[in-house]
């Protein structure tokens, strides 16, 4: 009242206004939180939504269309184009589901003896079994199994007191976010491309996102250099850079960092005081013969670092492909015990993540071992799962390259290609006059023509005047050729419409 | 730069000033969010880390207790305290899980011909099963059945394009705050006493808690003319409020609201242009014979309202007390488009909640009908639970109220009794000397002295003056009268030791 005062305002219109202000307004798009409007989410995005339309109408038999079926490429969804889960994972969390089955006196004739045991030990330790709230950072039991499973790997300790089982990997994010994003001039260093979880949440808690391009002619590397000059120039703005985000293997580029590369970025961080995120929910997705997946935290106990670092796992990626299941942890590295406590806070608001996909994430840390019944058939479903993985993206990226104004790195590893695309002047231009970038047309043909759905670069990020997109190379080994054909198909015919190149 | 210098600084401590800016912090609590930092969880809060504490030392051995086990009555959790999960749900889920059982040649004997039936359909409708992503509100074929579910218990339609499933019915609340919450200014009507998921997402998400008190004189009734005159009260502070939470029947006070009440507070969100939160996850614990629940959706239709509704449930309560699976959904009522469109982008943002929850949400909304093989047995373990839960209920409230002072209102509904206490002067004195309430030393000696962990009232909202404590009355029943005893032996003790009444 006081400032409409000064500003000349009569007080009856000062009241009006200031009854405005405080009566409701009607709900709409414009008066919910501007950030929540302005996050966006390209892999669940316009192009996925019509893709569900597409497929309704498909089901309902409503119309005819070019294509038997939608072949969902957008995103990481192993089992939903037929990925068969890992056979110990089902039987032993299906025993935790329904107990009694334990008693019944031909449960040796129905599951192997290792499975049976194992789904006994998780119900005898987790208190309450599935059905109860865990400790809101994982049952104990599942975070020492798993803090183990760390040390095998790294061959450095890990503390089950800093690992924090989730819902997946997305919930870390939105914690590390959260808490650490004051105002809008707390900023995270992103790659560019990048998974747009990490824009998403950026923009939804209200922080700045410093983009670092990865070096596409360079096998989509990243230059440490290339850091320290974003990061000089976002301080130059009056921005606070808090962290820097990696992702390794690659998504959407499919990279894998050599350890070389791993110490520079972990002396970065140590030297600049930033927390690494370090997405490594594909450590399991390798398939370049020379490469190796080396996790961040053992480069930072290798390097007697005091790095802050969040390291992030999940159940939906890797061999396992169990998205629906919800499954993933972090683990928080270097913090101090105050943060720690406040990590917790968040994590009690939400009670706990759901405690099958803690089982399901603590079988994936510990799978049989050697020497146990569920071995062999374990071993051979990892390798058939990850051998055809290879294969399928050989395929697509090969079957990519043969196209024209087409490029594709090799995915050395993750679940996605993302080749770069040059497009006829008319199609950019077709695509601008309906406000949209190149690759949002060349992917919503896509669509309508195949029934292929994959997502336009610009959801990820891009270098100026490049286009791309990203597919994954999921669909299943018998059905990769027809998609590597369709889009060829597709794509001499968009050319040739726009003009040609 | 400019304001510094016009502030006088010379440019090179402006500079330096500049240069703290935008160089990352040290972390620690005094760096991240400060409203991350302002949330308060009471439920999981400060005693239930000293009650694990305890619980740990316990195990071990480390030293001597008074009691021989830590008892949790902080919080709705039954199956950790014993209840059984209703055996149907879980066969069904078992089957999901590991659908190879369904080709067992002995799959009959080992399960009724109806389960099998409902697994196989489940398989069959959810594309990729419970190991693949769904649609972000949850698998369509399930949002259906939930709706129709809720059509027969109110009588009139309801649309899964309005229901989304969500991993319990937290995620739903943080949804609705955080996209209502624009600024400070924006506020929500909140009753006193409140489970503090409220006050803690409206404390997170930036939003002002508006109390409105429930009369505890009265049975913890909700009178309108409050909620009138605290919004009045609201606006000439300039808060914006933009909604209502209502918790039918209530948490952590077991009223249930009677038709007309409610149908008052349909016309008061409808008149102000409220979102009114009706958190209705106790729907089916209701003790009280007099006492019927209607749904807030109900009365929306019945009074042809255009009030906005969002109504909560959750696996987690009821006869289910499936807390560890993440089950629930919320049903947004009279919502514009673009909102609804807001919510799915948010879910999305964390692809989708767990699949398993969601069939578990499913199955409680649509039981075995009669006739069909499972019905008896479903409804034999629900009429247990229920009716042993009424009995301990009142045994709990019977001998609360036998305590020199302390009263505590009838539990028509819930999981918990609130009793209020009178603590002696001296006892209220010494917890001040500590900086906390009096409810709060009360509770951290009866968790010392019993091993019994209750929260203390002030973590819920009290009236000025008055304290109280929150204890679910979910002990087994051969061991609830333990629990009544041992209450009345410490209360004696501690009035004694702080010099009486």
């Amino acid at each position: 009242m006081a400032a409409a005062a000064s500003r000349g305002l009569s007080a009856a219109a000062g009241e009006a206004a200031q009854l405005r202000d405080v009566v409701a307004p009607k709900l709409s798009v414009a008066t919910i939180k501007p950030r929540v409007v302005a996050a966006e989410y390209a892999v669940r995005g316009e192009i996925v939504r019509r893709a569900q339309l597409l497929e309704d109408e498909l089901q309902a038999g409503k119309r005819k269309f070019p294509f038997e079926k939608v072949v969902w490429c957008n995103i990481g969804n192993p089992q939903i184009l037929g990925q068969k889960p890992i056979t110990y994972f089902r039987q032993v969390l299906c025993l935790c589901e329904y107990p009694q089955l334990l008693d019944h006196p031909q449960i040796g004739a129905l599951f192997p003896a290792d499975v049976i045991e194992r789904a006994r030990v998780f119900l005898s330790d987790i208190p309450g079994g599935v059905g109860a709230y865990s400790d809101s950072a994982g049952a104990l039991v599942l975070r020492k199994q798993i803090a183990a499973a760390i040390e095998r790997r790294d061959g450095y300790p890990a503390s089950p007191d800093e690992i924090y089982l989730t819902d997946g990997a997305s919930p870390a994010v939105h914690y590390m976010m959260e808490m650490l994003m004051r105002s809008g001039q707390d900023a995270f260093l992103v790659p560019i491309p990048q998974y747009p979880l990490y824009s998403a949440t950026l923009t939804l808690y209200g922080g700045r996102l410093v983009p670092y391009e990865l070096d596409e002619a360079a096998g989509w590397g990243l230059n440490v250099d290339n850091l320290q000059a974003q990061l000089a120039a976002a301080q130059q703005q009056g921005l606070c850079v808090r962290g820097l985000v990696v992702i390794n293997p690659g998504n959407p580029t499919g990279q894998c960092l050599g350890a070389d590369n791993q110490a520079e970025i972990v002396r970065f961080c140590e030297q600049h005081g930033l927390v690494l995120i370090a997405d490594e929910v594909y450590q399991a997705n390798i398939y370049a013969a020379d490469r190796t997946f080396t996790s961040f935290k053992q480069m930072v106990r290798q390097l007697e670092s005091s790095a802050m670092l969040v390291s992030l796992h999940s159940t939906s990626k890797g061999f396992v492909g169990e998205c629906g299941r919800r499954g993933g942890y972090m683990e928080v590295v270097n913090f101090p015990p105050d943060v720690h406590e406040q990590i917790l806070k968040l994590a009690s608001i939400n009670l706990c993540p759901n405690v099958s996909g803690q089982i399901c994430c603590t079988l994936m840390m510990t799978p049989p071992e050697e020497g146990e019944p569920s071995y062999d058939l374990y071993v051979q479903e990892r390798d058939a799962v990850l051998g055809s993985l290879a294969r399928r993206a050989a395929t697509l990226v090969e079957g990519l390259n043969q196209l024209e104004g087409v490029s594709c790195n090799a995915a050395e590893g993750a679940l996605y290609a993302f080749p770069r695309i040059t497009l006829p002047a008319k199609a950019v231009a077709a695509a601008e006059a309906l406000g949209k970038p190149g690759d949002w047309l060349y992917c919503s043909e896509l669509l309508e023509a195949t029934g292929i759905v994959v997502v336009p670069g610009s959801g990820f990020g891009q270098a100026a005047g490049s286009l791309h997109f990203r597919t994954t190379f999921l669909p299943p080994e018998e059905d990769i050729e027809g998609v590597v054909r369709k889009l060829g198909v597709f794509h001499k015919a968009f050319l040739e419409r726009y003009g040609g190149l």
